[in-house]
């Protein structure tokens, strides 16, 4: 190990949490060139960053992220913040030199997405969004069962990402807790928050989505709103769904709600190819489904790959076959892939550009469930 | 048991002898009022026709079907012709005064489906459409608990038919094995072969469908024509997704192809309310997978129903718990629910009315596939 | 079709229906040399027996089964009466040259079975048992795979039969409906009933059990007799499981109970090989489970087959691919079997023979948790 | 927090491994009153142990774990090494007053681990064997059904697990990696190995085991040894099965092999009571499968319970509903009960003592696999 980095982290949330998490254990688990020091944690309430602090072992608190990122003795920062306070602080960390990595999604749009990618890229700066599913072994193991072409020509594509948290009318919105229900600090409901996960995996899997038709629903469209304490409009959409094209030819569904009773956190994607297909569920995220129409005719059947052994991605690093990893793992990889990037001078995806490009399907969706037609996807 | 019902069949493929089997077995395993005969089977090709009828058990055999619809001995007749024969058929037999019992889909369009509709309704004849898979007992409970309440208000429904046969080039379209591929016979691909089951599935169990958005596929746009023995291009669409909105309120997506590779007949639906949530796959027909948000709190879990017991729709005319029973049981189930219905003087659905709003969804979605726009549903 | 084979029922209880529904329906499903007329139905009832054959078609009743197996027109006598009736029904249909089909198990121990087939082999008449699980196509499949070699050297199998029918105290023992909770009639409990089963499938797959060490235990110890209308001992096993070593090496275990709740008929095998493993589960009867340790190593998964296509046992006879086919189509295809036998003349398995192997280990299990020693099984 | 607490680790390999991880990471996820320092490891080899070290961020090493033991800034002691070495490091810990948290199998029989259990109640030290699977979140809740009388009286328990990795001929046995092999170090094979959590889980779950019938298998009787480099004799047992009665009066079975060809580290049990029955799946470790029978009958069905809310055991420590944890945390929530037990002055579970009940039962399985009769378990 050569040296160290020096790493500040603004929010101290579930993502904080997921990443000081990532930080602190890369080391112990995957050779790395600099380990992670936990330099500074900052966050607006001095009590709150401060216990966050003492429990992670950060070695300093800021109250103000200017600050923070003004500090000689950071080296990267670590956004995660709500969507909306994305690009300032990013604008400002690339123009303090700083190497950025973001909460995903990238923006609340494409407009604020592309001003975020081309400061990080006038300033020269390592840069990475957060989309912590590609590092998932079983969806690693997807990408290069698609790149090998085991698939072969790719006709379908499908996802969902299915949760029930929203359902109740007694649930208010904004604040700390609940900004992901407050249009204004979110940007989108499900859309950013869900299918931004479900664009980015798609497009990693089966190339760029070429247009989309799209339509959303607000169950609940009134809630108490926790910063003015009045019962407010809601803003965000609840579901969202939506067929495209991908410029490779094939067809997809896509459909994201927090009104499916019974489903926690359910985001499963399937392919379907000429020679093969896959399927993946967030809720049994340690396996992956695979079909190969190449076995043999009476043998085939779909398989349920356990993915813990040595020769799956990331696990040589983990316990021994048959032992499971969870979801915060995927941090702990995707940090594992950014160190190396540093070192082999290799950025890492998804970089603020790759994410820009999945901001732009978004967009492209909500446009489309505004006005009810096609749209197609631009790209920069 | 008072007396008999003469039974006419035309046809003899897969929905031939799935209908035959219905017929034959009915009053072995439920009390009917009237025990079907099968009086004649009817079919262009004498040879096999005479074949088949030995095979099971029909008495006589035709080969011109209004020769079949004439005859005196004759109470019902049976409609297994290709789509585009099922309204010249269907109207010749309800002038004859026939009960008229239809394979799915009704006709190839609403046009056609309308003069189908008020041909049986003038005649005042018994009409069913085989819209087999309302029968599967899971289905049948799954309309149960949602009429009961169980579900509470619906927000999503979902629903795919997954296949996978006609994926490579080599095969044909058209002629006596194939019609489902030649767009002529068959009105059109999968929409009308398997979206229609599903339209019809959830209709029953959700109410109309308001409007829809959809998009086709014709991935392989040129076969060898077996009756021309020619190259032609391709009529049907391989694919279909469409979104949709019910008239409750709720959001729809559905999908089916013949593109996806390792399904062999994957008819999923899943429909999520307020209170509960249901899940049923076609590749596990004897399952229902129960949501109930009312269970204790950590004790919720989707439960794999399986539905083989004495209390379950249709289930105490069958073995003993535990005991699977299978696709054709569907034809059995709608052939016991006809019979009683006559007995009763009570239609049962799907009636021709019926299926008709099933081909004007289906209309609909081609429609919007055409031009890329959402389309309102015309009922009559 | 040169002919017919003239059957006369005895019994008309769950598998009364079961094998009628199977003489009934073969011809249409299957080429058959000699096309099954339902002669004679037989039961002590005559009300009830009358209702049975006017349902299922049998052309006379009988009420006295010496009297069936006296007649002329009868070809071949199948036995659907308790256990303990089975020894002497099948000597005197033998000994009258009829061919004789016999309900599993055999015989309510090894020696009555010994007589039995003494006295088939001695008439020289076709003679099978009805372990009708063999037939299922996803167990055929795997006594396939076991044939060609595909398992490699077997190292363990496994099975279970789970139910929780008997489970209440307030359930009676004997009588018609109840005979298989009484002693005297069924000879065992779970043993006969439900073990014999899976030894039968297990010697099929694997080969002869060597020795065996079993225990048994009976959790309600009484109950009211339907025949005596008092509250009397329970004679049965409740559960009983057993280790055993099996001819080839490789160790196994079995268990059986009527306690396990939430089970209704969750029969199970489990065999692993050096080369693949294989599990089957009779409440999802339609698949077989498959691992093959050839595949390249990280896709290695269990497969699930759906054995529903044209390639896989008996399923070319059925629907199309992906439609399941039940519980009730094991009879079917066993019954195929036996009339391929006779136009063969080679005898479908299991043959009483056969059968008798099963009960050598059924006496074996008993007398071994009689003692609490391994005991070795005795063949003839 | 209070204050800290100094750990002394003896080994590096996997255990080393996962037990320094719970060190490490504890305190970040639960409130402890003294937070774990990592203050020395101990290896014999020093440039091994050295970099095991630095990896973990543990303050200095040994090379010899009786002068770690003597080290006066360490409080306690975890030993990681072989078996056959547990009794007299524990032993010597236990007198010079420091806490013993020792991997499990407590000792490679029961007489050693009386002497273990001696020495630790003797000097009146914390103590803790790590049978970490009680604390998989789903194991602990159905602990706590069972303790509520959620399943009623219990029928049977059944456990199996299931291994492959030990199938080549060409694996050598003995040495650093493959100790386990080597009934020297060992002690046994998979029933010290493997078994000996499914009892620990067992007991914990449905009280103890009163007598057990074994049977044991070697498939590969010989091996190169690391150790001499010579092939010499296989002295563990590959394969056990045994059948259990509990003191309860439920019946058991219990397999373990490490020939079941598709399985990783499969460790499963289900458990049939009265009201309900519960299955687990160590491969799919996020889940518990509930069955109650009070719910309604036509709607009951096995629930797959996602144990990942806030309201189950340890869940409100991680992420959010609907995200995994996995193996390694069954070791931080076993971690984090222990010290919770210093706080309040109580034991975690299982103590020394407790494992020696485990241990005895080991000991009754293997000197009934030797002479094939029924054993009755000593206790202390």
């Amino acid at each position: 190990m050569a040296g160290t980095l020096n790493v500040g982290m603004i929010g101290y949330g579930l993502m904080g949490r997921a990443h000081s998490n990532a930080w602190s254990k890369v080391a112990a688990f995957f050779d790395v060139d600099r380990r992670p020091v936990l330099k500074a944690a900052c966050g607006r309430d001095a009590d709150e960053v401060g216990a966050f602090a003492a429990r992670w072992g950060y070695e300093s608190v800021e109250t103000d992220w200017r600050r923070l990122i003004e500090r000689a003795d950071v080296d990267a920062v670590d956004i995660c913040a709500p969507n909306n306070l994305h690009r300032e602080m990013a604008v400002a960390a690339a123009a303090a030199g700083k190497m950025v990595l973001c909460e995903k999604p990238l923006a609340t749009g494409g407009e604020e997405g592309l001003e975020m990618v081309r400061a990080v890229e006038r300033a020269g700066v390592p840069n990475m969004v957060w989309y912590n599913y590609r590092r998932i072994p079983a969806v690693t193991l997807a990408r290069r069962l698609i790149e090998q072409g085991r698939l072969g020509k790719i006709f379908h594509f499908r996802a969902v990402f299915l949760q029930d948290w929203t359902m109740s009318p007694e649930l208010p919105q904004g604040g700390a807790a609940l900004w992901r229900l407050d249009a204004h600090a979110a940007g989108s409901g499900v859309t950013g928050d869900l299918l931004a996960h479900c664009i980015d995996t798609a497009a990693w899997l089966n190339g760029p989505v070429a247009c989309v038709s799209a339509t959303t629903e607000t169950f609940i469209r009134q809630r108490m709103h926790n910063l003015t304490g009045k019962v407010e409009p809601v803003g965000i959409d609840d579901a969202c769904a939506f067929m495209a094209r991908f410029a490779n030819g094939s067809l997809a569904t896509f459909e994201a709600t927090r009104y499916a009773r019974g489903h926690k956190a359910k985001y499963t994607f399937e392919i379907n190819g000429q020679d093969a297909s896959i399927f993946w569920n967030l809720h049994d995220l340690h396996r992956l489904e695979y079909f190969d129409h190449r076995d043999e005719s009476r043998l085939r059947g779909c398989r349920s790959i356990h993915v813990t052994d040595g020769d799956h991605p990331y696990m040589d690093h983990w316990w021994v076959p048959g032992l499971q990893i969870g979801y915060e793992h995927s941090f702990i990889h995707q940090l594992a892939d950014f160190l190396a990037g540093l070192s082999e001078g290799q950025p890492a995806a998804p970089t603020f550009r790759d994410a820009l490009a999945t901001q732009r399907v978004c967009d492209a969706v909500l446009a489309s469930a505004a006005d009810g037609r096609w749209v197609d996807v631009g790209y920069d």
